[in-house]
């Protein structure tokens, strides 16, 4: 396994093992105290800093607020018992089945025929 | 190299081989011809559904979200020549500082420290 | 009256008389056919691309997105039968109270607090 | 002129007067000192708590949460020297032109043949 691979197991596996911790020690922890909302409210944040961080392009913004977004991400996969092994399935899968592409383009087709005819 | 840990990097790969496609034919190649905006716009959506799929609890609503999430990060990643490397290499670095934990405590406590004495 | 005063409250109006009428015909209406999730993601969509258009810095962009932003919070209290003066009301109050700016310096404060002692 | 009428009016007056105040007394001072991003970042956040409220179906949260978002539009509209009374000039406009239904409808349905031909 290359360094890089394990990068989303690993940071998973120290998310479990903090976020029953001292909530003034660990950020985890902190949040995970606060309750199931305050994850997803840095989301919601994390996404607005991303789409700013673009429109500004600067790269290393970018590449900081995504991974900001990816790791609030992962903290509300932890949430619900969930890892980032399964987000990573579901886009294998995706390409797996007929493509990549394919998938989110009848995606984006069924939505636009969902828009029209709700 | 395992088969989960490359999934990111071969992800990367096939969005850079689309994204000068043929927009009827491709996603990828649909929403970089429809301009950087479109791909904002997209994280903004999916960040939402990725929120409210949390609200719902339902797992497999949450892991497509954050599937739709991390894919529309890596497209505004693309756009601006950066790989989803890049945020692992920025998680691995955050990790390997201090602690993943300590620093994500001090960014909290310094955003309240300046969010006190603005 | 004056022409400006009643804007919310004349839209409301509007609102509420299309939202079960056909879906073909009436945007109002469609949305609710949608769905009540279907309303919260244009919140979410709107509200980025107010970020944008702020980015951006494009006066007319910004007022044209500002209004689809509080157009579609006023679907998504109508669908849960509240109204506009609903919001002005509460605006009013937190004036009223103690003053706007102290009840939001106070909001502000007892956030940093509770964000380092969770 | 009714009380409610002009709430959007006064607050933005009030707004204008604390912009440029004091940021340890002044909660509009101190977003504005930390900077435009401070006030979109506030935009993504409370629109992901209105969604959030939204999901709990509470209609004192609701109502609370939407108060938020309008405020922080407005601020986000003083930065940029508008005023709520052009959004609601354009929330006017809109329904005057060919009724607010058609305007929107027509909005969906361009933007539905867009995704589909990019």
């Amino acid at each position: 396994m290359t360094r890089s691979d394990d990068t989303l197991a690993r940071l998973a596996a120290v998310i479990e093992s903090r976020r029953g911790g001292d909530p003034d020690k660990s950020y985890v922890a902190r949040l995970f105290a606060k309750g199931p909302d305050a994850i997803l409210k840095k989301i919601g944040e994390e996404a607005t800093e991303t789409v700013m961080a673009c429109k500004d392009g600067v790269p290393e913004k970018i590449v900081y607020e995504v991974a900001d977004l990816w790791f609030h991400s992962m903290l509300a996969l932890a949430a619900h018992g969930l890892t980032p092994e399964h987000v990573l399935a579901e886009l294998r899968r995706r390409e797996g089945l007929s493509g990549l592409e394919e998938f989110a383009l009848r995606k984006a087709q069924s939505r636009d025929e969902e828009d029209r005819q709700p």
